[in-house]
């Protein structure tokens, strides 16, 4: 098996990020475990999804961004109600705070060693 | 004092988002934290400069995105001849791979327990 961590693959410019920043409270954790795990699977199975990038720090700061092919998707993504629920669940719950950004990415390079 | 961590402010879009998604190799971890300490203190002082926010989980994956009032200031920072000898030690020393976004930011909405 290779890396389950590889180098992600160029998406394309122009594309759409949704940036998430976050800061997890201290409680919840085996209910949030498995909502961030059926989002993920949810979003992949929308249309214009490109991917999902995310990291989550000891101090409990994380940074998710997913990636679309256009507004529209990354919009009509924000208003599918399951997600509609876990971002419900999200500020009341599981989130000291959070800010989301939409961007519009216009190139990407990468480096693999 | 506060907490350490606040919810990051609106940046008044639009704005550019410089993301940096990464994999660290399991060496050099002291020279890594000497050199990322080094590159947040020199880029919080170049002209354009709007802000930070990074997490790497313990899969060694980690996503650092940069704010910059515009391209050019963007630009600039990458080229800061101290900042190119890190992204030489980058490529050679710190991480197994990495890509690099360009995206300007037309929106941006927070929320704060």
């Amino acid at each position: 098996m290779g890396d389950p961590r590889p180098l992600p693959p160029s998406l394309s410019p122009p594309y759409v990020a949704v940036i998430f920043t976050s800061r997890r409270t201290t409680a919840f954790d085996d209910e949030y475990s498995a909502m961030a795990e059926r989002m993920e699977k949810l979003a992949a199975q929308q249309p214009g999804y490109l991917g999902l990038e995310s990291a989550r720090g000891s101090d409990r700061v994380g940074v998710t961004i997913s990636y679309w092919r256009d507004r529209e998707s990354a919009r009509a993504w924000k208003n599918v109600a399951e997600h509609r629920g876990a971002q419900r669940l999200g500020r009341s719950q599981f989130y000291e705070w959070y800010r989301v950004r939409i961007a519009v990415v216009s190139e990407d390079w990468g480096h693999d060693n």
